[in-house]
Parts: structure tokens; sequence; C-alpha cells
């Protein structure tokens, strides 16, 4: 059974970037932990394609070093249907809706990461395509910023399958749809 | 040394009511616990006072039964310095800011809970007065409502004092100003 996965940090006030799209906060001195990976390398090792908005895309591509999912089939969701740069073999850019996106990568993939950003996430919130979440809440409040879903009233309950807490104060839930 | 302490519910995505002011999510069937305070009496016990927002009051009001903090000093703030209906012994209403009330509240009274709502939360938030924050996640998404802190831009850390999952999947983290 084919599943989407998102997997993402979040503030404690349900923020997965401040309010110019920055992640700053994530890279706090008060909760470095060192040769920790939150499990993200053994999450990553079972997954076999991600989605993300073109935002995120571009946020991805201002970091420092190659492409990080290159091993992984990529859609980017698009509706120019043309990104700048950064584009090469197994990166998709996709301007369906993002539903439609996901279905069809699911039916091609087993297991699919929902890397972001706030739009793409709410819409795919809003289709009920999210299948599990996992969840870090960082110790820090925010007050404003980019939210795990861009407004899009949408009720859902979710199993906590999981909670994992790191000695820094990080805290990572594991959820699946209820 | 006086504190003031926000406990709240709070969904996984940051939200503290639907966006009609609603918490029927607090109380869907997946999630009933027969017997489960969640801490909250031991809580209640030990502190002085409550602080809260006009519509917070008017909200509690509306619910079955009298006032519940008949035993505490309460303040509610309201910029019109007066309240239709309600307001009785001990229930103090205040036309000051927020932070300002809740400063002279922490001068007279050892221990302040701050119960809502989210522009209460957010001005206290942004003044650097909260102190504690219990906030208890319900594994439920929105996707919209009234967020935890109503926009206010401010970066605060926090040290996770204590984390605990309950059967049910809510998750309750107790944290403390960074």
């Amino acid at each position: 059974m084919p599943k989407a996965i998102l997997y993402t940090a979040v503030t404690l006030d349900g923020y997965i970037a401040d309010s110019n799209g920055g992640i700053d906060f994530l890279d706090h001195p008060l909760f470095r932990l060192p040769d920790e990976d939150y499990g993200y390398n053994r999450f990553y090792e079972g997954i076999d394609a991600v989605i993300m908005g073109h935002n995120t895309f571009e946020k991805i591509k201002s970091f420092e070093g190659s492409y990080p999912y290159p091993d992984k089939h990529s859609v980017i969701l698009s509706s120019k249907n043309t990104l700048a740069d950064g584009v090469s073999e197994g990166i998709e850019v996709c301007n369906d809706p993002a539903e439609v996106a996901l279905a069809n990568l699911t039916s091609r993939f087993d297991t699919v990461w929902i890397v972001g950003g706030g739009a793409t996430n709410a819409k795919l919130h809003h289709a009920g395509l999210i299948d599990e979440m996992i969840l870090t809440y960082i110790p820090t409040t925010l007050g404003a910023g980019i939210p795990l879903f861009r407004s899009n009233e949408t009720m859902s309950n979710w199993k906590n399958i999981a909670t994992k807490t790191y000695p820094n104060g990080l805290v990572q839930m594991h959820l699946a749809k209820a």
C-alpha cells in the first residue's frame, strides 16, 4: 500500500519557517546535538520519491552543496511548468494540482516524502492525501511565519504511533491518519 | 519568584480553537480518556490567579455550569472596562494593556495562569512575560483557526522540562523560558 509521509520540523506554535521563509531557528546553538539526525537517514532510506512546491525547491537549491535528493524521483510543483535552474535528470517539473501530482506519484512509487512547504502541505492536507506525519517539534516559538498548513480549514484526526523526546528537548511525533 | 504559566491545549498545527472560536475538537470521541485530567487539577491547585482576554471570558461563560475559577483572583482584559454579565466578586475587569495587567498581577500573586486566548497570549509572548508553557498537543490538525499566538513575530526559545505521552496519543510538553 503506497503512502505519502509529511516529514518536517515545526515550531511549538506550528510554523515551518519564519515570515521570510527562513529556517535559521533549526540551527540554534541551544538545540545542537552532534551526531543526532533525528531519524532522518533511516527515514530517507525508506522513501522512493519526494514532492515539493517550487518555493521549497528554490530554497533547497539556495543551500550549499548539490541537490540533496539525487537518488530519489523528485516532483516539483510549479504552475509555470518551468524552473529557472537546477532541474536535472530525475527531477520532474509538474503543473498538475498538488493532489493530482501526488496521486500520480503514489501510483508509481511506494513511499513518497512530502517535503513542503506550507501551500503544498495545505493542499494535500485538504485533499486527505497525507497518510502519515513525522513532525519534529523544535522548542521555539515564532509568533508568526509560514504555518505547517497554509490556511485550508480541514479537520483531521491522527493516531499517535510514537513520541520520542531528544536530550535537547526536541519532540518527534509519528502520526498516522486516524 | 512569581511566574506566569500558559497552560493550554493546542492542535498539532498550532491552533487553540477553530476559525469560529470553537473547541469541539477537544472532546472528540477518538481521544476520550475517562478519569484522565492531564494534570489539570494539580496545576490548578498550584496557581493563585488567572488572566484572560474578554473573548475567552465570554467563551467560558457560555459553557454549562458556574464560573470555573471562583477561588482564584481573575483578571479579564477588556478595553471597554465593562463586561455585560458574569462579573462578580474576585473578577477584576482591567483595561490596562495585557503586559501591564500581568506585571501588576505577578506583583500581587505568586503563580498566574494565562488562560488565553490567541491575542492575549500573543501580547504576553511578545512582551517576554510567559515564564512557562504547559502545552497539551491534541492529535488533530485544523488547517486554520485561532493560533496559539495571534501574529506577533517574536522568536523565543524554550527549555523542555518534561514530555508526557498519554495512551490516547495526546502529548503534553512542559517548557520554561530558555
